[in-house]
């Protein structure tokens, strides 16, 4: 059963990934930076997954000051001139639903049958052809005039992410699309909350990820925000290389802040108009520098794991004189001599870099700031970056 | 009962401090370093505690690559310019012996009864009041004929330190000057011996200071190394500004490298010439990141102890998010954001640095190398200094 609709692979590039700094910054944002070595950063590297299942160039939709840095990523990696994204740039942040309505807008326009995917320009998946092919299903199941979300298999009760839990039973037609009913939506639950969850099964992990029609988006959006679908209309019609960013403005302005997740999943669940596909590739949305070090950790090849050696990014980790070191994982060109267990490096300056005696231990080295973190408040550092304005280092953030 | 006899302090100025690396380095050792932020460096607060009890500007024995830069540090703290120290340039390290040989042989013949005291020049003693009673009657019991040295009361079983032990009696005229004869000096011994040492009482910490007449080590030295001898006599009467380099290397040359403890002290402790004075005054030897720390830490006003506060270096230390920080200490301009507990920042950089979620922590940013540093490690500094060649960062020792 194939899918007849084109799908067009709608991509938010925004937030600052706060719990990645001072690597990600307000004006360098995790989207835009190769946080794995590859030397593509997660946006290049979230473009280049869509194209198998694009049908037409992605749309991105990112904050006006971005709009440079992210146009030229995305030429980098476009299959042709032809294949070129599509840069939408938000006057302002006002969250998830009014970036992707004025996506929709644009994607039915240019196909009034169009089914498009949001994908958040900054989460790391490896598996293509797993996430191909979950897309794939979803998009079977978008046409039978669902709002389709990816589900993550559980691996923790994790209290990070909110959790979809599957209704009891799902209809014929989207059973055989591969996809499942949806109950409802549950926002970041408690560790015991989470645990009853991963007890009684049925609940997977919501990474974010919507499927459906444009015009089913903006249908429902007539309806419980219309203000916004007509704002996200007029966007569409006016084209942004048409008008002056006055007349953008204007229009944006008029649109309500809020996510996608409250704006339309949580009602259409309650609609009985949410479906589940789950997820058949790994998944990490990079949260912060835990999760980062594990990807890092994973990456290595396996013959080199638990040793002192070159990592994904080809930094030269050297043991120091204990010999004790291990599972040091470096990002930069920095020398690391390490006498630690579980550490991270990240160089942007290419100093040499010595840890003596530490575990489970973050260093940040770049050019203006430096941090040294203990990976179990990987969390907390949000927190810190809040606060770096009244500490007289706002410039930092 | 005064002394009769020309005081002249005697500063070997050698050693390069590597578990204080990457601050101390080969080129520029821990003695030429501002290590607390009090403006001058420990070889400059060495020669202004020195200045109330010398007869005579100190006699300073340093490598030859330190030469200018000692010179210039001393000559900024003399008193004037007719107390200018007289700087003596090994050609190599020769361990302490041949220094203090050399250095007694010019003190004899500035006055051949003069009483010579040596002390090492990256050593922390605070009360200047105390350290001046304290050789002051060192220099009584030298006069007396005795290899006099300084014993700090041990305050835990320490394994770092040599220890000296007293003799069951002493005899009164040393005992008037206030000293006490000694049995013996006990190399670093391993913990349960440090602890029967504090146990049994009589043990005291060898500090490596010693006082004595010049004509006394030369005579001694006269019997038991006399090539030595000879050559510092030598050295001493050419006087290093009329004669080539090349001279004094040559006899330099047939110097033995010895530490005066085997060279002198034991011998003469077992021929019972040698006395200890109890120290009536702080020290401490900077040996490692752990006790610069300690030292900061007893240096901030007691006013500010346990708060995020400004230190004696006039670092700002700024609170993370967490609220959980105390006693964060940091040397250099850099601002601190900490997050952290016993944590101490050394920067020579000015780049802020943000801890986050980390206990007993030392973090040393330089130009050119970075250490992040767990405080119960910091004796296995030394150990990673050795093999920066190997790893092919020779160039930062």
């Amino acid at each position: 059963m194939c899918a007849s609709s084109v799908f067009i692979p709608i991509v938010p590039a925004g937030g600052s990934g706060t719990r990645l700094w001072p690597l990600s910054r307000r004006s360098e944002p995790k989207f835009l930076l190769d946080l794995t070595g590859t030397g593509s950063s997660l946006l290049q590297q979230t473009l280049r997954r869509l194209e198998p299942i694009a049908d037409h160039p992605p749309i991105i939709v990112t904050g006006a000051v971005h709009r440079d840095a992210v146009t030229t990523q995305a030429q980098a990696v476009a299959a042709g001139a032809d294949r070129h994204a599509r840069i939408l740039a938000e006057p302002s942040p006002k969250n998830s639903m009014p970036a992707i309505a004025w996506a929709a807008a644009v994607a039915e326009r240019i196909d009034e049958n169009a089914v498009i995917g949001s994908f958040a320009a900054d989460h790391l998946i490896h598996d293509v052809d797993g996430f191909t092919a979950t897309i794939r299903a979803a998009h079977r199941a978008a046409e039978l005039g669902h709002l389709v979300t990816i589900g993550i298999e559980p691996t923790y009760p994790a209290t990070g992410f909110g959790y979809i839990q599957e209704a009891d039973g799902t209809p014929e037609q989207l059973g055989a699309a591969g996809a499942r009913a949806v109950a409802r939506f549950v926002e970041k639950p408690d560790a015991e909350t989470a645990q009853s969850f991963l007890a009684a099964g049925g609940f997977t992990w919501n990474a974010g990820m919507f499927v459906a029609r444009a015009s089913l988006i903006l249908h429902w959006l007539d309806r419980l925000l219309p203000q916004v679908a007509d704002a996200a209309r007029q966007l569409a019609r006016l084209g942004q290389e048409h008008v002056g960013p006055e007349e953008i403005d204007r229009i944006w302005q008029g649109m309500t802040s809020i996510a996608i997740d409250h704006a339309l999943a949580e009602p259409l669940a309650a609609e009985g108009a949410v479906a589940m596909v789950p997820a058949r590739f790994d998944w990490d949305d990079v949260g912060d520098f835990h999760a980062l070090s594990r990807q890092l950790r994973s990456a290595r090849p396996a013959a080199q794991q638990g040793h002192d050696d070159a990592t994904p990014a080809g930094s030269a980790v050297q043991q120091g004189s204990g010999g004790a070191g291990s599972d040091v994982v470096a990002l930069g060109d920095a020398p690391v001599i390490a006498d630690a267990s579980r550490a991270s490096i990240y160089s942007r300056t290419g100093r040499p870099v010595a840890v003596v005696g530490l575990e489970d231990i973050t260093v940040v080295d770049t050019e203006d700031v430096l941090l040294v973190l203990a990976d179990d408040h990987a969390q907390s550092l949000s927190g810190l970056v809040a606060n770096l304005q009244e500490h007289g280092q706002g410039h930092l953030r």
